[in-house]
């Protein structure tokens, strides 16, 4: 996003969602390059051994932290839908947040920001009720906390209504519909493997424009890309991205900056 | 516990117990008559929305609120004691402490103390590593929380040994051994029901002198008093306590108040 | 429903939905007066020695029992939607028939039957492919178990579709719609509490004709009467319907002989 | 173990151990030379699909099924020692076979052993009222399962005390000491990584013989030999084992000949 002369953007990542004996994605690659961590609140996965380290290694690189909430699903992973109430989401996102915060504190880290995780991320992002809960429950949690949503969505416009800061997230690896929608993982060419584009189309967020699928060029706010983790390569990708961004004399910043705080 | 020329006590009580769709406890009876309520953390019983409940609840009765963590085990209710090693029981805490924070932060209520639940605090007691655990997993938790434990035991050792302010508890409704260690409840005798020996009990303890289940006179430095909500009668009980110790011109005090802080 | 000359009907309820510490439910007072017990599995209620002695009670007294699955959701007591896939469904009934089926076996008790718990019921009743999921499991189970649904339902199409003996079930507390449907939980009026005003709906689901809500007689094919057991008064309230039922000349008959097996 | 003219021996391995979107193990690799498995059931790891997949797999590939009951600890992996009943583990046992033999039963296979998993394996060995508990849970289960256990453990003596057959089992890549039990873990040498050495003393353990740590020659009886499949070169271990046997004329052979059944 173009934050008065410079170009800054900030590249999220979720971590920390390894679980007891459990090991999932490649969090140690993927801290080099970005500059805000998601870390898992044990709900869909992670646990406090695992988040006491996520926190710790991502103060040591400098890497930004904030909450991953998610469903009670630890069987699903957090990506199946569950029909929650808003006060339901209201206190399941104060909970975890609250659980992840006490390990920030006592590592000296402030937390940053809240990005719901798979699901519940996808179902509020049209459901407005939920999103109220989700962003009730975030300021509950006090500090000025981020909200992380879609541009457009309504946890992005929930979380303006609680008065909360919100970052407008865009995925480098996902292919866009022309009115700005994520095209479904089910249609082809709906996911972007090569780094080179996945890095031409970060350039292109942060530039304001990318291609549509149908190759049209659209415009999508965003203060945040997500690189995802647990993709083949997310390592090569993650580190290709940032050091095109850096050559094309982009400021790489965390979410706290990128958003005018 | 007397301090300076008055006598005060602490009333503390397990709270918030209850589950989704499962109600335990006599938690509304008994908020009336102590002066600090111990919160699951939905580990052995609790959940966010109960949380939420039980800590708005104590604040507008005007009891403190404390942690109330516990080993994971929601089918045993925290009553089963599981081999965690040291860095676990530190992880563990500080994280359901966390969570309940965050609750309590959200209502402007200030945590006061943790008190490890069912089956850790009886192991804790006679295990130094697991004491160090939990007494570093409350350290870690900052804001000089109380830790509570049985006087002499591994708790209130591994506590005073980090630095947090520690209260030592006694129990009402439990039977002494000469040398000061609780009666095995599976022994007759164990337990105690009858309200008004419960409140000369009580009594006992602040005034410094019970008799062991010998007949024979001992002294237990106590802080707090637990009473147990989920006995039949418990409500009653907990009522004649407190009636019995103002009667006697014994000031209920929080927990905070009782350790001198 | 009516077979033959005779009129007769089985009755059901939920049962075994205690867990560990938590009691929930009059299961005692309800099984004298049902002839088929649905068994919690674990998932959203029930654990593996509440079930050994909710299959020996029912047992002692003469019940059918069945399996009782829900989706894995203890904290929302499986009432809440989850999205599942068709696979999963599967494997998770079946998982859960196994369960509660090692312990029938072992108590010398033959399982009658499925009847899916709250949400993934009535999920189901609208989705064929998740119906197709459940009725699959069962299938997968074996045993000639019976998969109970609502009359006209996806459940019971898609049980009869893979070749399952299917009971229709209604309800004795619940006012129905003109096309047979219930009547929302959130319509005043939804819920019939007066013991006999439910025993003289019961009766007439085996006649074959209640009223609707808005008046009108209309007819309820009917194998099985649920009488829930967590509303106030429910021991009450079964114990009616029961008598009469038998003073209508009603006979009482599990669902096994009620749907022609 | 020889028995009559020929030398057989069974090898095991845990399996179906992923859950969710978690992978661990090498189930692939080890289930092409091993004769038996054991299948996790959930608690401690597994889940429905993944025992489905894990059961379906094995049948194709001719290996013989058994169940890997654990504690209910899925956050420890079931390596931490829970303090249970004697009733709980009965109930344990049979509630995670009759899930397990649900899916074996679908998929036209016997189920042929049990093998407690993990922390309850080890502290049952020396636990009389454990093993007995366990021991009655795998009756309760019927079939004639074998169930396996350390050589001299509580939990043989308690198999054959309430009539069930019993495996007894050795491990290749573990030291022993004189007295036959193995060496902790926490002592150099104790666990043996080296292909040829392994495979050289689960020849040892067949013809009746290998040597303790002290290098003095032991007898050690056994019907079936563990292979871990979360090792580092698990796979290429089992081979080395399976092949050398072969070599050497060992017949492979399930569990349920290696015990004369």
């Amino acid at each position: 996003m173009i934050t008065g002369d410079a170009m800054q953007i900030d590249l999220n990542s979720d971590m920390g969602e390894s679980y007891g004996a459990y090991s999932i994605g490649a969090d140690e690659e993927i801290l080099r390059w970005v500059t805000s961590a998601n870390v898992a609140c044990g709900w869909h996965g992670g646990d406090p051994t695992v988040m006491r380290r996520t926190v710790q290694r991502a103060k040591e690189l400098g890497v930004r932290v904030g909450a991953h909430p998610s469903y009670p699903d630890l069987l699903g992973f957090g990506r199946r839908v569950m029909q929650i109430s808003r006060q339901e989401a209201r206190d399941y996102m104060l909970y975890q947040i609250g659980a992840l915060r006490a390990f920030a504190d006592a590592l000296g880290v402030r937390l940053q920001h809240v990005k719901p995780h798979g699901a519940i991320y996808n179902a509020a992002a049209k459901d407005r009720d939920l999103s109220l809960g989700i962003a009730e429950g975030v300021a509950d949690a006090g500090g000025d906390l981020i909200l992380v949503g879609l541009p457009g969505s309504e946890i992005v416009k929930a979380g303006r209504e609680v008065g909360l800061p919100v970052a407008r997230e865009a995925f480098g690896d996902r292919a866009y519909n022309e009115d700005g929608s994520l095209v479904s993982r089910k249609i082809a060419g709906s996911l972007i493997t090569d780094p080179d584009t996945v890095a031409e189309r970060v350039l292109g967020f942060v530039r304001g424009s990318v291609n549509a699928i149908t190759g049209r060029g659209i415009r999508i706010e965003a203060d945040t890309i997500c690189l995802h983790g647990d993709t083949p390569g997310a390592g090569a990708i993650a580190r290709r991205v940032r050091l095109r961004l850096e050559a094309e004399g982009v400021k790489l910043a965390p979410m706290g900056e990128c958003v005018g705080r």
